[in-house]
C-alpha cells in the first residue's frame, strides 16, 4: 500500500508515509560508524572517556580531539563526524561566553545543551547558522552547575536526554549493557574512571594506551587527563 | 483516472487531485508513533497525564519532559517529535511573555494556541520562523484564564479544537473511547487525575510508576506533580 | 497529441497544454471534502449557516468555528481547510482595521473581498505574505455597507462573485438547486434563516442540533446566534 | 531529430529546440477557454462588448466584471483568468495615477499598454511585482488621448498590437471574420455598438440580455452602459 | 561515447560534453521563425528595412514596430520575440540617456551595442536586470557617431559583430547571399534603400506595400520613413 | 562498480566518483571549438597572434576582436565564447584601473591574472559577480611589469600557468608541437612575430591575410598591429 | 535492504542510509589524482616537498606553485585542485593578517588550520564565503609558533590532524609507508630534506630536477628553496 522506504529517504526534511524522517535516521547511522565514547555521572562529578583511532604512528595523538572543553564547567565527548562536532562546540562556546558576559554567571548545563540542540534541529532551514543536512554527530555533555553534576546525551534529531551513564559510537550497544550492570549512584570518581576505561577496553580492537584513549572529568571544573594520569587509570585495570 | 496517491506525497506543500495534503497526513502519522498523552477539563482546572518511555534504567526520568509549562497559567502535554514540540513551546513562551510585557496581563489560552498554530501552518514557506516541513507533533494545551479552565488540542496541520477531554499518541484510539465513557463535566480534579492515570495504565505495556508517567494540572496555576504526588495518584488506582 | 493531464498537475503554478492550472483545481477539490455552508441575502441583511462536524462528544462545539467575524459589518462562513481560512480571515481583519484607522470609516465589503483574493492569488510567489500553495478554502463573505447588504463567494483561484444566495462544501450541489427553487429577493431575514437551515438539514447526515450547526447574520451588524437562538430556528422547521 | 514538444513544455521559461516558449503558448490556450470580448474603434471613440457567463440565476450579474476602468480615459475588456486580469488592471491603475501625479496629465494609451506588457513579460523572474507563471489573460485596451481614440490588444507573451477592431476569447475566430466583413473606419459609435453586439450574439449559446453582456465606450471618457442602455442596443439588433 | 544532445538541452545554462550551450542555440532558432530584417551601411549613413507580418486587415500597421529609435543617432531593426526586443531597446534607451546626462555627449554606437549584449549575456543569473532565459531576438543596430556610420549585428548569446550589410530572420539565408552579390562600399543611400527593399521583396510571400514593410535610416539622424517615402522607394523597384 | 560518467555531468558543480568536475571539462571542450591563438614571450616583450574566422565578406574584420587590451601594459588573446571573454576582460580592466587609482602604480601581470581566475573559479556560487556556469573561454595574457615580460595561460577551471609560449583553440595541439620545436629564449620580437604567424598559417584552412589574423605585442606597451603592420609580417613568411 | 550507493551520491550534502557523505568522499578521490606532496616535522622546523607536473617544456616551472606561504611562520603544500587551494590559502592569509592587526601577534598554526577547515566544512551552505561543493584539495600545513614546529594535514571534509610526517596525492600510499620506516623525532632538518626528496623520487615517474620538485621549510620562518638549493638536496641523494 505504501511506497518502500527508499523513495522517501533522500529529501532532507520530508516525512515518509509512516511519519519518519529518514535523513535524520541516516545521520544516526553515521554515529554508529564512529569511535566509542562513554560518560558516567557520580556525586562528585562526571567522567568522560573516548577511544581514539590512531590510523598512523606518525599522527600526533593529542591532535585527535574527541573530548573538548565548552566552558570551565562543561566538557563534551563526541562520536561521528568530528568536523560537525567542532561546529556545534564552537557554537556552544560562543553561547556560554555570551551568557557569562550578559548575566555575570555561568550558563547552566541544560541551557547549553538546549542551545546546541536548537542549532541541530534547524538543519535544512537555510538560515545562516544552520547546516543544509543533519549534524552527523552525537555528544555526551558533562557539566557541573548549581544543580550539581549532570550528563546529557544528544542525537542528530536535536533531541537530548539526561543520563546517569551512557555510551555512544560503534561499541555503544555492548558498552551500554555493561554500564547498566556496573553503574550505581554511589560510585566514586575513581571507580567511575576505572569502569569507563574497562568498558572501553572491551569494545576496542587494540590494547589501551595513553595514545588511543582520552579521559576527562568535570568535577566541578573541566580537566583533560595528561598521558601520565591516563596511564595511572590504565594501571588500575 | 487519477494517479495513485503515492505520486503526490513527496512535495512538501502540494495538493493531490482529491484535494489532500499528504505531507501533513504523514506528519500526523508521526504522532501515532508517539507516547500517549491525556487531558481532562474539570470545573476547577485541567489535568494532563503522559506516558514516558524510559528506554534505559540509566536515563534520568525527569529529563524526559513530555509536559511543559508555557506560562504560569498554561501548560501542555505532547506526543510525536519532542524536538519539534520544544520549538513550538519556546515560541509560545516568547509570545506569552511579550503579551504580558505589552499589555500587563496574561495572554488568553485561545490566543496562545492560535499563535502556536500560526507557526505550525506556515511550514514550507521559507520565512525565518517557520520549518521546511510540518511540525511532527500534537499538543494538548491546558490553561486557565478569565473564561475559566480550557483544554485545546492541536495537530500538525495547524488546526486546533477545544475539548473537554482528549487523548493523543499511539494509544489515543482506546484512550479516547474510555474517556467518552468515563468523562462528565462534574468530575472533581482528583477524579480526573484518577481517570487519566487509569486510562494511561490500560494503554501502557509496563507497570505505571512515578518514573514512567508525568502528571500536571493547571488549577489555576500550572503545577507539575512531584514523584510522591504521582505515587499518591497511583496508589488510588 | 497532448500529454495526459497527470503530467502537468504537480507544478504549483504551471499551465497545462489546454491552459489549465491543475493545483488550483485540486485545491477546489479540497473544498468539496469540506462541510456545507450556505449564505442568503435579503433586503435587511445576510444570513449564513454552516454544518459543524463534531467528531467526538468531548469536543467543545463552540471551538469548531466555521463562521467568523471579520469586522463589525462583515462576517464569513467557510468550507475546506480551516487553518487556511484562519490565515485569510486574520489578513482581512488587519486590512479592515487599517482602513478604519487610515480613513475613519469602515472598508467596503467588496474591497475586503478583493484584499482576501489578492492574497489568495499570489500563492507560489515566494513573498512574505503569500502561501507556497493555493489556499484550500472557499468563503461566503456577508457584509453590509453604504450599498446595503451583500454576499460574496470566493474560490482558491482568487476569483470572487457577488451572489444572492450560494452554497459551498460537500453538499453544495444539492443545496444550490434548493436555493434556486426557494430563493426570492423579498425574503424576510426570518424566512432566510428557515430556508438556510432546512437546506442544511437535507444535506447533513445527522439530526440538526444547536451543537452541529452555526448561524450568523449581518443586519447590519455581525451577530453569531446563541444556542437558544439556533434552537428557535430549528423549532420553526 | 528533435525531441517531441512534450519534453520542453513544463519549464516555465525554456526554449524548445524550435525556439518556442510552450508555457506562453499554453497560457494563450487559457484565453481560448474564456468568454468572448470584442472591441471596435471609430473616429469618435472605442466600443467594448463582452459576454458574461452567468452560471447561476442567484449570481449578481454586475459582479461578473469583464470590462473595467483603468483611468478616466482608458478601459479594458478581458478574456481568460479574471483574477490575473485584476492584477494587471490594478497595476495599470497605479501607473496611470502615478503619471497624473508626477506629470499633471493623463498617461497615453500606448504607455499604459506598454506598462501592462512589461509586467506580463517578466513572469518567472522572481521579482516582487511579477508572477511565477505567464498571466493567463488577454486584454482589449480602449482609450482616448491626444492622438484620438485607440484600441490595443495584448497577449500573455507581453506583446501588444494596435487594432481597428479585434475579438478575443472562445468565439474569437468567428467574431474576427465577421469584424473584417463589417468593419469600416467611418462607422459611427452607434453602428459600432450594434455590430459588436450582433457578433457577440452569433457566438453566444444563449439569448442576449442585459444580464449576460456588458458594453462600454471610451468617447472620450470611459462609460460602462447601464442595463437600460444595453437593452436599447439589444433592441436595435 | 557521449549522451545524445537531447539530454543536455533543457538546463538553461549548462555545457554539453562537446562544449555547447543548447538553450542559446534554441533561442537562435526563435529568430529563424521571425520576420526578415536587412541593414546596409553606406558612406553617408545606414539603411534598415524590415518585413511586417500583418495578420489581419484590422491591425494598425504602424503598431507593428520592428524598427525602433534608441537615441537620436541610433536605431535598430529586430527579428524574433518582439517583447524581448522591447526590453533590450528600453535598456539601451536608458543607457544612452544616462550617458548624455553624465558626459554631455552621445554614447558611441559600439558602447551602446556592448551595453545591450552585457544584458543579453547575463540570462539565467538571477539578478534584477537579467532574464531567466536567453533573449529570443537578434538586432541590427544602425548608428552614426564620431567614427561615422556603423552597423552592428547581435545574437542571443550576447555576441556582436560589425558588418557592412546583414540580414536576419526567416529569410536571412537568401537575403545574405543577395547582399554579398549586390553590396559595395560606394553605394549611395538611395541605392542602399533600393537594394534593401528589392531583397526583402524576394523573401516575402506577398506584395510589398507601405503597410507591410518599414524603412529607416540613420544619416546621421534616425528617421523612420513615412508611408509616402516608403511608397517612393517601392516605386523605384 | 561506478556509474558511467554520463550520470554526473549535468550538475554544475558536483564531483563524480573519480573526483572529476565534468562541467569544467565540457567548458574546456568549448575552447577546442574556438579559433587558434598563439603567444610567445621574448626578452623584449610578448607577441600574441590569433586567427579570425570571417564568416562573411560583409563582416567588418576589425569588429571580430580576439585580442584585447586590459591595461596599458597588459593585453590578452582568447579562444572560446567571445561574450564570456568580454566579461572577464571587462572585470580585469576595472581591477587594473582600481589598482592604479588606489596604489598609484600599475597592477602586476600575475595579480591581474589571479583576479580573472578568482572570478572564473566562483561559477555556480550565485553571487553577483559570478556566472551560473563555467566561463567557456581560455586566455593568453601578455604583460610587462617590474619583473619584465610575462605570458600567462588560463583555463575555465580558474587555474593559470606562466609559459614561454603557448597555443590555445582548435589548432592548439599542432601549434604547441611547432612552438616547442621553434621556441628559444633568445628570440627577437621580430622572430617571435614570424614564428607565431607561420604556425597560425599551418593550422588555418585559408590563406593568411590582414583580414583574418590579428597580431599584438606588449613591449612594454600594448600595441595592436595595423593591417599594414600585419601585412609586413605576412610578407616575411 | 539498502539502495546501492550510487543513488545517494549526487546530492551535495545528503547522508546515505549507512551515514556516509559521498560528495565528500568523491572530493577525496580528486586528491588521489593529484601530484604527491610530503611533509616532515623535525625539532628545528618542518620540511615540505612536492612533485610538480610540468606538462610542456614551454611552461614556466616557477608558475606551477604547489607550495605557498600563508604567513611568515606558516606555509602549505597542496594536492588536488590548485584553484580551490588558492581560495583556501587566500582566506588563510586574510585571517592571519587580521589576527596580527587585531592582536599584535601571529596567529597560531592550529587556529589558522581551524579557520581553513571551517571554510571547507561549510560547502553547500549558500553563504557568501563558502563553495557550493566540497573543496577538492588536501593541504599539508607547516608552521612554527610558541609551541614550536607543527605539521597539520587537512582533507575535503574539513577535518584536520596533527602529524609528525605525512604524504598526500597520487603517491601517498607508498610514500606514507616509507615515511613510517624512515621517520624518527630526532631527524635534523637536512636529514628530513633528504628523506622527503628520496621518497618523492620513488613515486615520480621521471628524473627529479629543480624544475619538477619544490622544497620549502618553516624553521622558524617560511622559506621556498631556490633552484640551486633544490639542486644541492638532489645531489645528496
Amino acid at each position: 500500500m505504501f511506497l518502500t522506504r527508499t523513495e522517501y529517504d533522500r529529501g532532507v526534511n520530508t516525512f515518509s508515509p509512516e511519519g519518519r524522517l529518514f535523513q535524520v535516521e541516516y545521520a544516526i547511522e553515521a554515529i554508529k560508524l564512529g569511535s566509542t565514547a562513554i560518560g558516567l555521572k557520580t556525586k562528585k562529578g562526571v567522567v568522560l572517556a573516548v577511544e581514539k583511532r590512531i590510523t598512523s604512528p606518525l599522527l600526533e595523538p593529542s591532535s585527535v580531539e574527541k573530548i573538548m572543553e565548552i566552558d570551565e564547567h562543561i566538557g563534551c565527548a563526541m562520536s561521528g563526524l568530528i568536523a560537525d562536532a567542532r561546529t556545534l562546540v564552537e557554537h556552544a562556546r560562543v553561547e556560554t561566553q555570551n551568557h557569562r558576559f550578559s548575566y555575570g554567571e555561568p550558563m547552566t548545563v541544560e541551557s547549553t545543551t538546549q542551545a546546541l540542540c536548537d542549532l541541530a534541529l534547524r538543519f535544512g532551514e537555510g538560515d545562516e547558522e544552520s547546516m543544509s543536512r543533519p549534524f552527523g554527530v552525537s555528544l555526551l555533555i558533562a557539566g557541573h552547575d548549581e544543580n550539581g553534576p549532570s550528563l546529557y546525551y544528544t542525537d542528530p534529531s536535536g533531541t537530548f536526554w539526561q543520563c546517569n551513564a551512557k555510551a555512544i559510537g560503534s561499541g555503544s550497544e555492548g558498552a551500554d549493557s555493561s554500564l547498566q550492570e556496573q553503574y550505581n549512584k554511589d560510585l566514586t570518581l575513581q571507580e567511575a574512571e576505572t569502569i569507563a576505561l574497562s568498558i572501553l577496553k572491551q569494545v576496542m580492537e587494540e590494547k589501551v594506551t595513553p595514545n588511543n584513549v582520552d579521559i576527562a572529568k568535570v568535577a566541578p571544573i573541566y580537566h583533560l587527563y595528561t598521558p601520565s594520569e591516563v596511564e595511572a587509570v590504565i594501571s588500575r585495570l
